[in-house]
């Protein structure tokens, strides 16, 4: 039997939360938490919103499936994000001991491998996941952005 | 004059803050944010009452006085913290673009300069002040806590 609960399918899920941080205004991220094919967190950026730095979409999720577990600690979860973690964000991973990291698009500039921020070494880390589709979205936000000023 | 309101004073202001989370049984960590002799927040590590590893005293600190000053960035902020941030609050200090962070006890396993993590280029940091009260609270904590399991 074919799994329809792939990577590719969560990350899908992630998508369209970064599509509503998109309509927002918001730099579109978005990310998912999955325990056992069961999405139990669904978050996007709100930095601009809540004019708070630490409102990336993964510390939303982060805080939001550990308040559905009802522990602080993430080990049988994987977090799908559009975006590849900041130091921020991969820092409240480690701390988190997640199972497992997808990202989409990678971030060469602030993204945690660049910035060298270590995971628990427990946690699987993938790449590149509809990163073409993660990766136009941004760059759709910024021209338009740039456009308007 | 001699101004009393040198970095010895908000830092006694931050581990008050510790102590409020060692009587509740939080691993006792205390921030203060201040500008301009100000003191604009005061948290504390709550991340077992929360259930959240994003619960640092720095995070919520950060979190409270952008929302003070109805911006994100803290850049006229010092922030005082009684021990040395970790990798997700110095990469949050990153977002936030702090002025300064004043630390005091040091954190040689998880604190963000054993982990390399990139602070702004503009933030500038003082470690050590009242670093010896710091760290015997901590102490205290951890031997209480093995003696009660």
């Amino acid at each position: 039997m074919i799994n329809p609960f792939d990577d590719t399918y969560f990350m899908k899920k992630a998508l369209q939360e970064a599509e509503v941080a998109y309509e927002k205004g918001e730099i579109p991220v978005g990310a998912v938490i999955v325990v056992e094919d069961r999405i139990i967190a669904r978050t996007h950026n709100l930095t601009e919103l809540l004019n708070d730095v630490t409102a990336h979409a993964e510390m939303q999720a982060i805080t939001s499936a550990a308040n559905f577990l009802g522990g602080k600690y993430l080990t049988k979860c994987t977090l799908y994000v559009t975006l590849e973690p900041c130091q921020m964000c991969a820092g409240a991973l480690y701390w988190s001991q997640v199972a497992k990291i997808v990202y989409g698009a990678a971030d060469h500039q602030r993204g945690f491998k660049t910035m060298g921020t270590q995971l628990h070494p427990k946690t699987e880390v993938v790449g590149g996941i509809l990163a073409n589709e993660a990766a136009a979205l941004m760059k759709r936000f910024f021209i338009e952005k740039r456009n308007l000023n």
